[in-house]
């Protein structure tokens, strides 16, 4: 079927909101952690979250500076700091979990029955529970005019990551840490490797790359 | 093992682009098609397509404005327009050689064989072989000053979709349509979902949604 504009204006808002929020594909799937300056934790889960550049290192995601999504904006803007933490099999009920709409006072980290875990580098909290973390220091923020939704820009400062997924020639395999993607809103999604694909050339078919390890 | 940023920035530039391009998760499979006003097309894969707003509907994806993603830039620049196709498990190897750096007048339909599809309401060609396609027009774009990346922001005009994916509350199973993930650069995935999960209120438990037909 062929949809336009005006029809999807049309919809009803829930239909609407599930109905768009499937289009752009596959997403990411991260808890995303802080704290206040005064010491209180924020866990919540963001499914935004891009490469923004390798050199120097950053990643960026959307929010709306609202709702459940504020205490994480407030927390980053105090502190400049937030941990980026892949969401596993083993954790995305609990993380699925922190969207619920807690008061600030509140930790998500107490509610979903995740753990808080420091370092020196970065002023947030990681999830223990997760097995690839980022941290990472804010440097910008891009409101987009379109619907007042902001891009969040993090420099990564620190990555932890088991020894094990990481290969020869620095890719790291995301499927065997057990890290999920989501599409729409709510739709959890474990993931098989078809094929790595080699460097991409005019004239010459890409070949697939198996040595992974 | 912890990974300072120190370290990152001292790793050979393959490795650091590999590892770092890893770190943000799962990523969309999109292509991207444009046309100049001088009716020459183009097709480039995306792997940063995002959700923007679903009302008024939006998506946005990140680009480096120089090399192969030039011609996307300058085109949507040109004309207003253009369309995202999902990528699925017939079309990711000839979507993954659009990457390869062709000349300006030298097609990626052409050379990787896909074909061009053309509807009234926008100006640009959807990818007639991607089962999933969204028809957008230009309307904002936000440079990232860390990096000098820009996110371009599109109102989504039209949606070409099967009708037998679009459940009754308007998910979109694109499991089913074929869609892939992607991690790193060149790593392709096939998804199975876990489970749909009930919104999140505090002091329950969201509960799994299973009548996605």
């Amino acid at each position: 079927m062929i949809i336009l504009k005006e029809k999807i204006e049309s919809l009803d808002k829930l239909y609407r909101t599930n109905f768009i929020n499937s289009l752009s594909g596959f997403k990411s799937a991260n808890l995303v952690g802080t704290i206040s300056k005064e010491g209180k934790t924020n866990l919540a889960i963001f499914n935004s979250l891009i490469h923004v550049g390798a050199n120097p290192p950053a990643l960026g995601f959307l929010m709306r500076p609202v709702s459940v999504e504020r205490h994480t904006y407030n927390n980053i803007k105090e502190t400049g700091y937030f941990t980026v933490n892949h969401i596993n099999k083993e954790i995305y009920k609990q993380a699925h979990q922190t969207s619920a709409r807690y008061d600030k006072d509140v930790s998500e980290f107490d509610e979903c029955t995740l753990t808080p875990q420091y370092t020196e580098a970065v002023k947030a909290p990681y999830v223990k529970e997760s097995k690839i973390k980022i941290g990472c220091r804010f440097v910008e923020e891009q409101e987009i005019k379109f619907n007042g939704t902001i891009f969040i820009v993090g420099e990564i400062m620190e990555v932890i990551i088991p020894d094990d997924v990481v290969a020869k020639d620095g890719y790291v395999d995301i499927e065997k840490a057990g890290t999920i993607a989501i599409s729409c809103l709510d739709s959890y999604h474990d993931t098989k490797r078809i094929t790595r694909l080699s460097y991409a050339k005019p004239g010459s078919e890409p070949k697939e790359i198996w040595n992974v390890d």
